[in-house]
C-alpha cells in the first residue's frame, strides 16, 4: 500500500480539519495510507505521528483549529535535524509529504525536496490570504466573517455613543482581511500596509465624515499599519480641538482565527484536499494547489517563495465610494 | 441631474440591501439621482417610489431582506400595464432601470426595452445561484451558510439518536445549494434534480453506510427532487426490515433566505452594485452584471433567458469520496 | 471506591454533555467512579457502558447532543428486563443511578427504586421546560434562542414580501417555548395548547393588525395546538376575501434541539450536575434536582410524576401589550 | 393624556431597545404618551427629545445599542443645569421620568426627585450585573454569550498551539461576567476582583494543569483584577523556566456589549419595561424594578445607591471542581 505523510504547519486557521479529512478520505479512496505527523515539522523530527483513516477523521469537518496540532520548530533550519526528519519519513516508506501551510511552511518543507528529493505537495492556508500564486488560501473567508460579526457588534456601541472607533484586524504584512472587512462592515476608512496613507488624510476623512453629519465612524486598521492603541492615541491628541469625541479602539486578535469554518472554507478546504491527492495519484510532483480565476490548478511549489500577493487598488476605490 | 430607476424583484434574499446601498451611493458619487420603486414591477405600474440618497441607505448593509420590498405582479405581462409603467418612468426622466433580480425579472424588465427602448441593467440575485451566464448571484453564500448551520444543529440530534435524517434544502430546479451544503456538512448522500438517482441507489447507499459502521447519516435533498416527507415515508416503508431505524426529515425552508448577509454576499453585492453603475456611466446599455472566472464583466441581458446554469458532475465525485 | 451510574434518556437537547461533564468531574472530585450507560435504559439492559473520568469528558462542554447517546427502550416496561438491568447495576456495585432526563425517564428509572430499592437521582432536562416541580430544565434556553434566531431570519422574508407567517415551534403539550419565543421575536400572536383560542379570535387579530397598518405579521404556534400547515390552509381559506395576502408557514423542527448550548444552559447544566453529586455525597436519596425561585434544591423524585408545569396567563397579557 | 419621560443612560448594552419598546407600547396601551430624551441627561438639559409611539418602536426589539443614544453629561452634577432639565420636564407635563440605566444613572436622576419632587422610575441595565438590589440587569446574558462565543473560538487556537491563554472580559469592579463565562467555557482558572488570588496560586494552578497532562488552558480574567497584557507579561517572566510555553492574551472589549440581544435579554427587558409602566399606572413612585428569587418586584430607588452586588463564593467552588 502506498503511503503519504501529512502535517499542518504555521498559525492555525478554520478549515484545516476539513482539509485533513479530505486528504485522508481521498487517500483512502485511492488505497493510500496517511501517516499524519503532529505539530508540523516537530512531529517529523520526533517521529511523532498517528495513522489517520477515514473513520478517524469523522466529525472534524466543522471544527476550528487542527487535530494534528501545530507549532514552530526552529530546529528544522538545521540540516542535521532535517536529515532525522527525512529518515523518519523513509522508515514509513512515505512517497510524498503533504503540507497544509503558508509559504513559510512551503519553503521549509521544500528543503526536504532539495536535500533529499522528497516529493512535497503544498496546500495553501492562511487567514491573511496573501500567498503568492493563489487567489485563495484556506481560512480567509471565516476570518473575514469572524471580524465582520465582531465589528457588527461594536457598531451598536459606536452608534449609541456616537463615537469614532478604530478596529484592528489581522494582517501583519497584508491588507486583504482589512479590505474585505472594510467593505463588509461599511467602514468609513480602511487602512492597509500596502498603501500607506499620510496621517493628515486620515484626519481629513474623519473631519469630513463629521461634516457630512455622520455621528459615528468605524476605521478598519490592518495590524501591519500601526497598533490601534497608538493610532487612537495619536489621533485623539491631534484632533482634540476638533469636537470629534474620544476615539476608541479594539484589537480583534485571536477570535479571527478560530471557530467553525464557514461553508466557503469547508468546501474550498475539501476541494483543495481532494484535488491535491488526485494530482498526486496522477503522478504530479512538488506542486502547490492554487485557485485562480475560479479554477483549481497546480503550480510549482517555488512559485510562492519570497513573493507576496498584493491587493488591488480598485478595492480602495470601492471603499471610497461606499463609505460616502 | 441624471436619474436612474431601481427596483428589487422576485424572492428576497440576503444581500439585496447591500446592493441597493451600493447602487445608490455609486450613483450619488457620479451625481446621479436614484428613483427607487417599491415592490418590484408593482411600484412601476403604480408609480410607488421613493428617492434614495446616500444617507437614506445608511445602516442597511447588514440587513436581510429588501427595504424596497418585493412582490409578484402578474399585470406586468399585459402591454397596457407596461405602458403605464413606462410612462411613469418617463415622468421621472429615468435613463436606465436597474433591476436586482433573477432571470424571470430580467425577462420581465426586458419587455420595457423591447416595447419602448428603455435601457435595462440587471444585477443577478437568487439563493439558488442558477442564473445562466454568471458564476455567482447575490444571496447564495448566505443561504448555504444558513442551511449548513441548521444542519450542524440537526447533526447533534442525529448523532445522539443514531438516526438517518433527510434534510430538504431549497432548489426547485437546481442543486447548487444542495451540492455545496452536502460538502459543507459532510452529507452521506446529496440528491439534486439535475442528476436523478434511482431509489435503489439511495437505499444501497444507506445500507452501505450502516454496514461500514456509521451510526447516523445525513441526506441532503434539493426540494426539486422530491419532498422530504414523501421520500422519508417511501424509504421507511422500503427499508422497514433492514434495521436502519426510523428515517426522519426536516424541511429547512425560509430560514435559508433570511438573516444578515455573509461577508461574501455583502462584498459581492457591493461590487455588483458599484460595477453596474460605473458601466452605465461609461455608456453601456442593456447588460447584466456577471461574475466569471473570478472577474466582473457585463453580458447582454438576453444571455440569461430561457437557460439554466447546471452544476458540475465533478462535485458529485467529491461528495462520493468525502462521504466515505 | 464508590461508584455511581449515569445515563441520558429521552429526546436529546443542548446541555446534556455539559451536565455529563459536571457529574463526572464532581464525582471524581469526591473519589467516586462513574459507570456511564449508553442509549439510556437500553444500555442498562445490555450492560453497554463506558467508564468516564475527568479526562474523558474534556472538550464536550460546548457540544450539542449527548456523547452517551439516547434511545427509546420499550423493554424497560417489562419487569424481567428491569431485573436484568438491576443485575447489571449490581455487578458494577453502583450505589445510585443518575438519570438526566424528563419526567418520563424519571418514572421509568423510579421503577428500579420501587422494584429493587435502587437510589435514583434525576436531573431535569427538556427543551419544553414543562417538568413539574422545577422552574428550569436543561435545554430550554438554547431551544428558545435557536427558534428566535430562525424566526429573526424568517422575519426578513416576511417584511420584504409583506406576508403573514405562521412559525411552528416545539411543544407537544406545552407552550413554554412558544410563549418565550413570542415575546423574544415580537410575535403578533402566540398560540399555545394550554390556552386554546377560538379560530375567530385568530382571524380578528390578523385583521386588526392589517387595519392598524402592519404590513406583515408573525404568528408563533406551539405544535401541540395544530400543525402550521393545517392552520395556514384553514386561515387562507377563511380569509381569502380579506386581502391579507397568502399566509405561509414554516416548521422549525429539529434545529431547535441541536447546536452548542447557550451560556445559560452550560452554566445551569454544570450547576445541576455538581449539585446532584454533592447532595448524593451528603447522603440524600431518590431526589430530583429542582430550580425554584432562583435557587437549587432537591425534591422527591415522585413530585414530577403525572403532572405538568403550566405557564402563567400573565405572559399572554405581556404578549398582547407588546404586539400592539 | 398622561405623559412620561424616558431616557437611556450610561454605557450601552443589548436589550435597551427591547426595553424602550416595552415601555412605549405599555404606556400607549394605557393611553400614556412617551417623551423620549436623547443622550441621557444631556437630552433633558437641552430639551432634545422625540415622541415615541407604538409604531416608532417597531423593528427595534432585536437591535443592539439604544435608538435614544447615550452619553456622559457632567453638567448634570450642577444644580443650575438640573433646574433647566426639570423645567424642560415641566414644559412637557411629564409625570414621571423612566431611566433605563445603572446605579450611577439612578443616583443622578434621583437628584431630580430630591430637588424638585419628580417621580423617578429606574429600570436596571448593565452588562456587569452588579446593581445592588436586583439579581438581574438587562444586558448581562448577552454579554456573557458574546464573551463565551469569542472564547470558544480562541479555544480552537489555544488547543491547536497547546498554549495558555489569558482572556480579559469586562468587569471593572465586578466578577459576574468572568464567573459565568468561566463556567460556560470550562476555564482552568477564573480571576475576579472580589476574591483576589495571590500570584503564586495562579502559577501553581497553571503548573498543576500542565502536570495533569492538560496541553492548553484558558484563564478568564475580569478587567478589574489586572490587565491581561500585564498579567501575561508577569507570568511569562515568572514561569519562563517552567516549560509552559508562551502565555498569550486577548482583551475581548467592546464585542461583549454589542450585538442582537439574546432571548433571555429580550424577554427580561420586555418584562422589566411592561412591569415598570404598570406599577406607575398603579400609582407607585420612585422605585426601581428588581428581579429577585425569580420574581419581578419594585424597590425604593435608593436601595441600589453606594452598594454593589457581590458574587457568591460558591461559584468559585464549582469552577474549581469543573476545571479539573
Amino acid at each position: 500500500m502506498k503511503k503519504i505523510g501529512l502535517l499542518t504547519s504555521g498559525g492555525d486557521c478554520p478549515g484545516l480539519n476539513a482539509c485533513i479529512r479530505a486528504v485522508v478520505r481521498t487517500a483512502n479512496y485511492y488505497n493510500i495510507e496517511v501517516v499524519a505527523f503532529k505539530r508540523g515539522f516537530k512531529g517529523l523530527i520526533e517521529n511523532d505521528y498517528t495513522i489517520l483513516d477515514y473513520k478517524s477523521v469523522a466529525g472534524i469537518l466543522q471544527k476550528g483549529g487542527t487535530i494534528l496540532l501545530t507549532a514552530r520548530e526552529p530546529r528544522f533550519k538545521d540540516f542535521n535535524f532535517r536529515k532525522i526528519a527525512y529518515e523518519n519519513i523513509q522508515k514509513h516508506n512515505i512517497e510524498a509529504l503533504f503540507v497544509i501551510g503558508g509559504n513559510g511552511s512551503f519553503q521549509g518543507a521544500y528543503l526536504l525536496q532539495k536535500d533529499f528529493g522528497l516529493n512535497i505537495i503544498g496546500i495553501p492556508k492562511t487567514i491573511d490570504n496573501d500567498i503568492y500564486g493563489t487567489d485563495y488560501a484556506i481560512g480567509f473567508d471565516t476570518a473575514v466573517n469572524n471580524a465582520m460579526e465582531a465589528i457588527d457588534k461594536i457598531k451598536d456601541t459606536t452608534m449609541s455613543h456616537e463615537r469614532i472607533f478604530i478596529v484592528e484586524v489581522m494582517g501583519r504584512d497584508s491588507g486583504f482581511i482589512a479590505l474585505e472587512v472594510g467593505v463588509a462592515v461599511g467602514a468609513e476608512l480602511t487602512l492597509i500596509p500596502e498603501y500607506p496613507l499620510p496621517l493628515h488624510v486620515i484626519e481629513e476623512t474623519i473631519l469630513k465624515a463629521k461634516e457630512k453629519g455622520k455621528s459615528f465612524a468605524i476605521i478598519v486598521l490592518a495590524e501591519g499599519v500601526a497598533s490601534a492603541k497608538e493610532l487612537s492615541e495619536l489621533l485623539n491628541e491631534r484632533l482634540k480641538d476638533k469636537d470629534v469625541g474620544e476615539i476608541r479602539y479594539q484589537v480583534l486578535g485571536y477570535i479571527q482565527r478560530g471557530g467553525s469554518p464557514s461553508a466557503y472554507d469547508r468546501v474550498m478546504a475539501s476541494k483543495f484536499g481532494v484535488f491535491a491527492v488526485e494530482k498526486f495519484v496522477q503522478g504530479e510532483k512538488n506542486f502547490m494547489v492554487a485557485y485562480e480565476n475560479g479554477k483549481l490548478l497546480t503550480k510549482p511549489l517555488e512559485i510562492s517563495f519570497n513573493k507576496v500577493r498584493i491587493p488591488n487598488l480598485e478595492e480602495y476605490h470601492i471603499n471610497n465610494i461606499l463609505s460616502m
